[in-house]
């Protein structure tokens, strides 16, 4: 039932209406393995850091059961480093800085201690590295989950097409899909794009839920409503984490159970945000998931037997 | 178990990225009583027209067991008038032309034979209108539920404090819900609005769906994800209609049975925004009503034993 993690581990500073957070880490595959350590260990964590990422983050890491062989450390390098300020309504920022140091020539390299996991996310990276990791494992995994961005669909759309053949669920946010199918509404988006490779589609829409697609089926998720929503940052890579480490602790993947995956995923995301980065993720007990799951139900949950 | 509805009966005249209606039927009434006429009869409408709305309007409203006697028919004048123009996302329309018209001095009466109505719905219209209704009634209904707009917070708002007092349950979207309490989360702004007059909050998000707030307890209920959102109009009312119907044929009036009717309300909406105006709602059959609401279900369950 292991996991493998593709994405980036990195520095960000962000800054929301409710204060900035200093240098703190953060990184697609972070917020991933943060949440997936959850429900499956080991966490196969490929990523590269500089040399002034800090150790005491990989113990935390390793300390929950992720493993690191696959994290290469590049002497005399920076990490990533991203800069962001979020405006009042929380769904737009502005990006200030983005260097991305050594993720520029970033060629992943799969453990041999890595073969054979039975799930892989690729977090949002370019469709070539993503490729690469495909296409270095030596068997196919059961479930493979892909992120990724408008940036890729403008400066390397037919990379990314060709991973999306190799895929299994794709995750996007709602513009996102609108801009790979060229189509305004959702559903007819959905269709469009499960014809591209993905048997299933999340479409991811914030604060205002998510939805998964899978054939004629369409599952719809609300994001939890909060008193404050502190820092949207690595929410949606939350979601992804504890959607991706439901999946590979129960090892089901009917679509079924992928629904009670996303809500896993949405009750993840509602802790991410509601503190700085990483923080709230990295101090979520059993009983704080299982009472935010109770209240998922409440939240949805209906008798229509009357009508 | 007999419902009085008041809101206005006029002309509407919309443009949306599908095509152009012409001169239709449009106003709050219409498409409430439309709505509710699904579920109770009879309904008790109370409104005004000019003498340019036509005959076979009214008699279609009366073959669906919507009572007239109070809609005032004003000789010598023009029926409300509305036309606007719709956005590419359908969320957000241009106003082209509002004329008043016999809506300018609307001084509602409210016949005896509507007297002992257990229901009540107070569509959007000036909060005296409003007021004025409340007032006439010689038994306070079972339950009241109030539409306003943040047009009446910004001209009238001591008189639409005065109303909230007097009603259970208040219908807003999101962005009138933070103009009337001052918060952005809604979450905050609904346990505001809570402290104002009524009991229950509905939140409405459009195709994001719609909140009900109640004490510290909160319910979603999705927009149906649909291929194409055709005309928006209406949809707001046609939700309060199907809520407001549902509750008024079962006669349950507790938080569990509100959320049933928020379903239902958001199934008649799905249907509404198919076509231009109330021409899709005036087919609905029970069948079809009973399918969108099995597909509701499928929608949002889920099963979360296996955390």
């Amino acid at each position: 039932m292991a996991l493998t993690v593709v994405g980036t581990m990195a520095f960000d500073e962000i800054e929301t209406p409710f204060g900035k957070s200093g240098k703190i880490i953060g990184g697609s595959a972070t917020y991933i393995a943060w949440a997936a350590s959850n429900f499956v260990q080991p966490v196969n964590q490929v990523s590269v850091v500089g040399e002034d990422f800090p150790q005491a983050e990989m113990d935390a890491l390793t300390a929950r059961g992720v493993a690191l062989d696959g994290v290469q450390v590049k002497k005399g390098e920076k990490s990533f480093y991203w800069s962001g300020k979020y405006h009042m309504d929380m769904n737009t920022r502005d990006s200030l800085v983005t260097d991305l140091n050594v993720l520029a020539d970033f060629n992943p390299v799969i453990p041999d201690s890595y073969q054979g996991s039975e799930f892989l996310i690729l977090g949002n990276l370019t469709p070539q590295v993503q490729m690469s990791v495909i296409e270095q494992l030596t068997v196919r995994p059961k479930l493979i989950v892909m992120d990724t961005m408008n940036f890729w669909m403008e400066a390397a759309l037919d990379d990314l097409l060709k991973v999306l053949q190799k895929v299994d669920v794709l995750m996007v946010n709602d513009s996102e899909a609108r801009q790979l199918s060229g189509e305004y509404s959702l559903v007819k988006a959905a269709k469009k794009i499960l014809t591209m490779g993905p048997r299933y589609l999340i479409i991811k829409k914030g604060e205002h839920g998510a939805l998964l697609f899978h054939e004629n089926h369409v599952f719809f998720a609300p994001a939890m409503p909060l008193d404050d929503v502190y820092d949207p940052t690595g929410a949606g890579d939350t979601f992804a984490g504890g959607f991706i480490g439901y999946l590979a602790k129960t090892r089901d993947i009917s679509f079924e159970n992928m629904k009670t995956a996303i809500i896993v995923g949405s009750a993840m995301a509602s802790f991410c945000v509601e503190k700085f980065g990483t923080s709230r993720l990295r101090e979520v007990t059993h009983e704080e998931l299982t009472t935010r799951l109770e209240q998922f139900v409440q939240l949805v949950n209906f008798d229509i037997d009357l009508v």
